[in-house]
């Protein structure tokens, strides 16, 4: 009955209150409220919308459906990254122990690829032995011992939202700014973070392409933290191409331990020390973004940043040896470079092309419970801007079989674009965002 | 994967096309598509609406998700009359018998009470024996036999319709007029009628209250009815009072009876008429509707419509003896006079009120699966604009027991309003429309 009444008044634009949301939120868990009454709730909130007070509500409700990490009486700031998701972005695995090892506790859960984004989680497991599946106790001991842990969301951890993604995901009420914003809210609130820095992606490969919609849901996830106190921080970054070179689970390992020893491509490295330096001063670790750019590339040229990633792995039962030999990451039983068609600019590499080849591979998934092969997936060398000549090597495939190698090379084909102009790429870090709102990151850009 | 691009495109504002529309309903109705689907699609139709092409391929597909009466070879018209709803209506009770005695098929699936408003099918069951639940086969045949059929929704009648009615119920996306509409005509399509008449109710009582909302209803069917070579007329007839003075399944059982024998109110009998005659001009077995009016009085002077009705009655196992004696209705136990409690005019007679007092009083159902006591409901006899004295009688409650007499008086106290002035109730029959648009039924009205 409480159902029935909320669904027509949301369909009739009307709101529905906090006390109503955490009663709904709770019967919903609780297997109450059949899943089609709450997906006919879902599309009358995603064609009607959500106010600020609601979002809030809503957030709260998921948030208090289930328990949450209790780290404040641990005397240390604790800070965390979130990215709205794209292809190659490992930042997550450099970030993690590159901020514990400046001495700020990082309790980061993170979630597995779906569609054509990666999953940090699915990452992770690709190193021998290494598991994400941690209870809350443990993780808060592993960061009383080392300041992080790398885990997923628990099934105590608002399993509300967990149970409501899923309808989401079913009944095509995802892209709703305030519903993801909720979603992603419930989750990283029940860190018991003091602060939260958004990676917002923006281009063709992220789940918002448009530059409006992104800066309006940094805006409503922003304002999502300073009502539970939380203040965050949001970067707008590029996904009109792959971050880095390197898209496939081990694949992106790899390239996430090279760049911890600075030795990671540009791009990568750039992105990694804006969210850094931003996690950093957020938690008042460091006062100005210079001096924390500064203590993260110590810590990373005295290879604490790689030491604290090793007694990570150690500690979830991972083989921490992969980070003074990435040989020990499974490898692809085929490889072949692939070379450019013709001479001219590459105009353009389309990162869903690829991340949809990753799956095509066998490297991702379609479905929640797909098995993944870790091995496969692209280093991807040529950058859009590039002048190639024809016969240049543009990318390496990496492949389980020549099935795969011929399925990579398809892809390629399709995700890299030799034309004789190239528009220039979207500015890696764009716009920058805080409760006074957005502006743009770097005059120059 | 089909039922998520459809979603999608109908939330966006998007054509959902008829062979889709086709491949979803066959679908659901197997159930291979789940409701929480379908609900996300029901609500996203709400809020975007359907155009003609659309209404018209899901009420296709409603329809070819089941079977259908065959009844074309008979060679005789075909008509049927359908309600959107009310208090106190019992004018099928009526007309099934009227028209088949004139030789016209009336071949009648009706529905259950719910709500406020009644069902023919309870009302037909109140009487002994009665049995609604024939076959298609047992329907044909009793057609051919008697020219009528009083029956409810078989399951192989339009099986989807009856799935997404009942998820509409549950998902507060009743009140759409392409679904409403849709919906009704894939069960009246599947009588294989030559035409159909629509009684379209407005008022307080009434499914859709407002005036533009049941003519753009009407509108709609009529052209969903044209769209599949089943020509329809509509009458708009007042629904901000019960029809008639009984209000209650045996109560209006035992009124039908009266006006078969040419002593209903005024108010039930002219309503008939003016339905009837629609029906038996538009199929053709009178030429106009004065000639089809004197045909209806000439049955039920003769006593051939109450005969007709007799041998419906014995044919789907009811005792036929109830024409002649109502008394062998169930009776209620208690029964007591409502008095004015003041003087002045009848104001109002709510009928919401009435139908829900019905139900309060064991009479009606709030679930499908409710039980229901035909005996109970009132005659009212006091009619809107009535002058009253203090004390006078207005109507009469029949109950099963003191508490039941005590929430009928509770009931009529809420329903029945005695003021000094009182506004003039709605015309009985208000417009009319075919597929040529809607006029003003009586130019003097």
């Amino acid at each position: 009955m409480l159902a029935h009444r909320l669904i027509e008044r949301k369909r009739d634009g009307g709101r529905i209150e906090p006390g109503e949301w955490r009663a709904l939120a709770l019967a919903y868990a609780k297997g109450h409220v059949p899943d089609y009454q709450m997906a006919a709730l879902l599309m009358a909130c995603f064609l009607r919308g959500l106010d600020r007070g609601e979002t809030t509500a809503l957030t709260e409700a998921m948030l208090q459906s289930g328990d949450r990490l209790q780290l404040a009486d641990l005397d240390k700031p604790r800070v965390d990254k979130h990215s709205t998701g794209g292809v190659g972005d490992k930042v997550s695995l450099v970030l993690a122990p590159l901020i514990a090892s400046l001495d700020v506790i990082v309790p980061m859960m993170s979630g597995r690829s779906l569609g054509h984004t990666g999953g940090t989680l699915d990452k992770l497991e690709s190193i021998p032995g290494f598991r994400t599946d941690l209870t809350l106790a443990q993780a808060r001991a592993q960061i009383e011992l080392i300041g992080c842990a790398l885990m997923g969301q628990t099934p105590e951890i608002a399993p509300a939202d967990k149970k409501l993604y899923a309808l989401r995901d079913a009944t095509a009420t995802v892209e709703s700014i305030p519903l993801i914003a909720a979603s992603i809210m419930s989750k990283k609130l029940a860190e018991d973070l003091s602060g939260l820095v958004l990676d917002m992606k923006r281009g063709s490969g992220a789940l918002l392409p448009e530059i409006d919609k992104v800066l309006e849901l940094a805006d409503v996830m922003i304002k999502l933290g300073a009502d539970h106190d939380c203040p965050c921080v949001a970067l707008v970054t590029a996904m009109d191409r792959p971050l880095g070179r390197a898209s496939g689970n081990a694949l992106e390992v790899e390239e996430a331990i090279h760049a911890l020893r600075g030795e990671g491509p540009a791009d990568l490295m750039e992105v990694t020390y804006a969210l850094g330096a931003e996690m950093l001063t957020l938690v008042h670790a460091f006062d100005d973004l210079e001096t924390a750019r500064r203590e993260m590339e110590k810590a990373i040229g005295t290879g604490r940043a790689a030491e604290r990633f090793q007694r990570i792995i150690e500690a979830q039962g991972g083989n921490p040896g992969v980070v003074d030999d990435p040989g020990v990451l499974p490898q692809a039983a085929e490889c072949e470079l692939f070379q450019a068609p013709r001479r001219g600019f590459v105009a353009r590499v389309e990162p869903r092309a690829i991340g949809r080849g990753i799956i095509d591979m066998g490297g991702g998934r379609n479905r929640v419970d797909d098995i993944t092969d870790p091995s496969v997936g692209f280093v991807i060398t040529a950058r859009p801007g590039d002048w190639v000549e024809a016969g240049e090597p543009l990318a390496t495939i990496f492949a389980r079989d020549r099935a795969g190698i011929s399925s990579g090379r398809h892809t390629l084909r399709t995700a890299i674009l030799i034309a004789d102009e190239a528009e220039p790429p979207l500015p890696l870090i764009s716009h920058r965002a805080t409760i006074a709102g957005a502006a743009l990151y770097r005059k120059e850009e």
